[in-house]
């Protein structure tokens, strides 16, 4: 058995999020479905990065998954996509050491959320930016909330309530804020993300851009250790998992 | 009664094209309900500047109504945005003397059509431009066929042979290809278009730029009045109805 490492992409909007549910379509189903296609009925299943949730997208998901065949790296790309659905494509492939595991391996993650400052919402962008009608946040403000969440804190007052892990210390080692035409742009990188703890600190700023907060409640936040005093979580549809970083 | 022309763009990937048919979800169709509403149940209906196809995007259709209401002009966009679905969006309205007719006063209009040279298709553009594969067309070439067709002709052979009109005379004043990033794009300007004239077209152009066709043969294919001369039309999904002209 070999192990391949896959760069993936999907458009989010039609799934029930990543993970495989019996009878529900999500990016795993369709990319499980496909791998035993290819494998002639053999069941192979492959591993993600991690999950993303219903409506979120991504430019650069990694899976990892074994196979006895022994197709040229690059073949598997459009193999695989010759039995995907349109919106998942597979945008890179190469064989990779049977210690690489997509989740575990994993020493860093980027993610990107997209708000949209357009008068009217454009028909296209409806799915894949938060449109942000008649606020006008205050970037600079946002930006300056966004350095006191850089670096290394218990992210509990981040993330779900529901969120399953009990050590929720992480480490944010960048967060920008970027205007780009009529789209504002948060990219954020760090070394793992809670659940929803993307969506809740993109929220979190866009409430100091918007006013409801100020930069400093961030800190009290953060060591409050408590998820109601975070405010909303950002709509899904807005962010994309970028990139995967191995070392 | 007061006259409204409003410009609305839509993506066209989930109706069945811009025209009413009963039961069916078109464009006109939600745009024709959200008038009811507004006007408290009252029949009024919108008047296009022409049809889009199943799958044709619209950024700058026009239409008019007839409307017995006074709100302020620019009152109009929201309101009809709050009923309308969010794959249509007014972008702007202002009120017309009533002999503006948004198809018999319409002078000109503006199509594009998109393609893909991305490696691997992206799953966001998948209903948004038509991806080339492994195709590399020779831009220059299609550039010289492009040439040909700027003009007024006879268009027999570069629409549907289902085409009702007895006149095929139109006259094309622009017609201009361009690669922006990994999007080769073609922008069509004229008088009026033939039922599938600016798809017959772009699957002409494209059928020289891969070496099927050379420039020279056009002016035959639009002499011999034959829509068989002319070969594929180019799918629905990288067209745009970009914006219509009036004097």
């Amino acid at each position: 058995m070999k192990r391949v490492k896959a760069t993936v992409a999907y458009d989010g909007t039609n799934f029930a999020g990543y993970q495989f549910q019996p009878g529900i379509r999500t990016v795993q189903s369709e990319i499980d479905k496909a791998l035993v296609k290819v494998h002639k009925d053999k069941s192979i299943y492959s591993v993600a990065s991690g999950r993303t949730d219903a409506g979120v997208h991504a430019n650069g998901q990694v899976i990892h998954f074994d196979t006895p065949l022994s197709l040229p790296a690059d073949r598997w790309i459009m193999a695989l996509n010759v039995l995907l659905p349109k919106d998942i494509r597979v945008v890179g492939a190469e064989y990779v050491d049977e210690s690489f595991h997509a989740r575990y391996s994993a020493t860093g993650k980027t993610y990107i959320f997209k708000w949209s400052y357009s008068e009217v919402q454009s028909p296209f962008e409806r799915n894949y930016a938060v449109h942000l009608g008649r606020w006008r946040p205050d970037v600079q403000l946002m930006r300056e909330a966004a350095e006191q969440i850089i670096g290394t804190h218990d992210f509990t007052s981040f993330c779900s309530s529901k969120t399953a892990t009990s050590n929720k210390v992480r480490t944010v080692r960048q967060l920008t804020l970027e205007k780009q035409g009529h789209l504002l742009i948060m990219t954020i990188e760090g070394d793992g993300f809670l659940y929803n703890m993307v969506r809740t600190i993109a929220g979190m700023l866009l409430a100091v851009g918007i006013g409801w907060n100020t930069p400093a409640d961030i800190q009290k936040i953060l060591e409050s250790c408590d998820r109601k005093k975070a405010g909303k979580t950002a709509p899904a549809h807005g962010l994309y998992l970028d990139s995967v970083t191995y070392d």
